[in-house]
């Protein structure tokens, strides 16, 4: 007799995009499929150090069981961090005292603790579409029924999501405002202010997940929900805010923070107990170590202004080599571009078979479809300018260029 | 307007324990009361060299995400570590290839990637009376209805195991078979044939959790579940093992694995992904380039020397200054007395009262009931001898003499 597994994994399919992974192992192939950052940044050495101090200072720390809610030192690196954001552009700082956050096994688990908190079987919730691939499965394995919200260029189209809010009445709103992934869309001030007023307005929970806040390429963008939340009343106390190390100095520490409202945060501790116990105090003290040592702004410069170039680089290429083939918002951070088939001059307007004859031309992507919880856009696709060189990505793009 | 929670929040109440840990801050206490390895002895100079070597040799794989299975070198060593339990007695070496295992976030983790991929609101789980702690909120979590197997000095009695799962049909059943936590019991090896043949007689799953296997003090314990389904056919289809580096190296690392059938495993990978998409490839390097240095025998031969010596000095102080107002089994390796309140002498017979009077004579432990899932023995505690030195562990017990 088979085993018989519990009913929530009936409500996730096979990633579609899994299958397409396995072809990016053909020789040569550019892959402009990763959500990764390039381990070529990696500050290496800082790291090192900063983990043998860890060691040498406070070893019964680094190695022993930990408080679930997080390394007290890591936790009060964590808030003197969130107060640089933005590097100074008015109102981007964040006041959070180091008891207010509390750590998490890369910001996938914060996902994870808020739909095991707050997700009841048949709950809605509402993410943009489209939006992170883990998260839609996440929150299904909780039982989530999901609602797509669509967004364009500047983020989530806030009178669209006051209209699903009205109606679906959901438990909470799942948001990538900052250079969102897959769509890499920058959500304007405008609809950030709206966003916080809804939840109020509303009384629905909005969670602002921030992976990418820090990698932007010119400007710091506007203030993250978190920051602005103190410029409308009421709207602290219906925010989570989940922030990650792993785009910016390395996703294999699984560092990551999450601050949200009191009730919450005791019950996702509460819940994280029996995840996990807490995250690697190793990997934590390390990452304590690297803040204190003062090597963040510069290891912010240096990805920043190398996943500029490549942003600017697969820009131009994809409007030299495709043309009006393809349309596309030029990314202010992140690490996606995303682009929308037009099928003008008789070209593929499937986003599944155009990336099906770019690998056999030797470049790889991922298909837009699998990232909408409802009513995919099968002409939609990503590309990451992540781990490719300029060199790379201008003859990654030229070969899309054949492809299509 | 208050958050409104998920229902299975419902099932979990804030622990008995954590209350009693509160008090634990009172100045000059000697507490027996945690479930943590010795800081003192943990390797820091080994972990340190394996930190810097994982580093050098691998900075991408260290720093980068991973396969959620589990980094492959760490796979590999875990497969060749497993092919060493039990030192040479005869059958307890366990053959498992690296892709026969997963890495977890610790084997808390590995528990509840077993309660999403197993329980559906409503199923049962047979787990020992008493059991971890953890496992009960964890399991309970998912919505499990938990049913309570007795044990004794040998472990859970497979004649009262056999009519519960006859009459429960569990969706499995949940053992700590080596030195359990609480218990301290070793399941005798006929126990352990009966347990594997009642897998098969009722096609039940049962889920081995092994992390103080290697904790023992004199002869190695019986084989694993795990090494004797080898001898009982179709058990190993049924078997589930959970193993752990945190007693033995680091619970820091936060590095456990899991063994169980393909289509379980399969899915706890899935469940995985969306928990915490990998376990620190960081962490995970760092104690592959551990166990690959060779230095876990001698590691091991010196935990197991002190908590012996540990357990010995606790045993006879138990004797000699509660005399026959307590009973219990001396423990053969892990970390654990389980003992139980007599009365005798018209001696204190609540182990809550007796706690609540410990404190006052300056020691701590933790009284057994809140580890039974259903009708509690409140006549039970549990000492640790991990922590305390011998001398503490002389005067701690001093102090219960007076207290009771």
């Amino acid at each position: 007799m088979p085993l018989q597994f519990a009913d929530r994994l009936n409500s996730v399919e096979t990633s579609a995009i899994r299958e397409l992974f396995k072809l990016l192992g053909k020789p040569g192939i550019i892959s402009f499929a990763g959500g990764f950052p390039d381990p070529a940044m990696f500050d290496v050495e800082g790291i090192r150090e900063a983990s043998a101090k860890a060691l040498q200072e406070e070893p019964g720390g680094a190695l022993q069981y930990g408080a679930t809610e997080g390394y007290e030192p890591l936790r009060q690196q964590l808030s003197q961090f969130m107060a640089t954001k933005g590097e100074g552009r008015p109102g981007t700082a964040v006041t959070v005292a180091p008891n207010e956050l509390i750590v998490t096994t890369g910001s996938q688990q914060a996902l994870d603790l808020l739909g095991k908190c707050m997700i009841s079987p048949g709950d809605k919730v509402i993410v943009e579409g489209p939006t992170f691939l883990a998260t839609i499965q996440c929150f299904r394995l909780y039982g989530a029924e999901l609602i797509s919200a669509p967004v364009d260029g500047n983020g989530v189209k806030t009178d669209e999501l006051e209209k699903l809010i009205a109606q679906h009445k959901p438990k909470f709103v799942y948001l990538i405002p900052t250079f969102g992934n897959p769509s890499g869309a920058l959500l304007s001030l405008e609809r950030r202010k709206k966003v916080l007023e809804l939840a109020v307005k509303y009384q629905t929970l909005v969670v602002e997940d921030d992976p990418y806040g820090d990698l932007y390429f010119g400007d710091a963008p506007p203030p993250s929900l978190l920051a602005l939340s103190a410029t409308v009343p009421g709207s602290l106390e219906l925010l989570a805010h989940c922030g990650s190390l792993s785009k910016v100095l390395s996703p294999g520490l699984r560092v990551g923070w999450m601050i949200a409202p009191a009730a919450l945060m005791a019950n996702a501790v509460m819940c994280k107990q029996f995840s996990d116990a807490h995250t690697s105090t190793f990997a934590q003290a390390t990452a304590a170590q690297y803040l204190k040592a003062g090597r963040m702004p510069a290891t912010l410069t240096n990805v920043r202004k190398v996943y500029a170039e490549r942003a600017r680089a697969m820009g131009e290429a994809l409007t030299k080599e495709l043309g009006d083939a393809v349309e596309f918002t030029q990314p202010q951070g992140g690490l996606f571009f995303w682009a929308r088939l037009t099928g003008k001059g008789g070209k593929v307007k499937d986003a599944g078979e155009f990336a099906k004859r770019a690998i056999e031309q030797g470049v790889a992507f991922v298909p837009g479809a699998p990232f909408f919880a409802a009513n995919p856009d099968v002409s939609t696709f990503r590309l990451s300018f992540a781990t490719a060189d300029v060199e790379k990505i201008k003859e990654g793009v030229a070969r899309l260029g054949k492809a299509i």
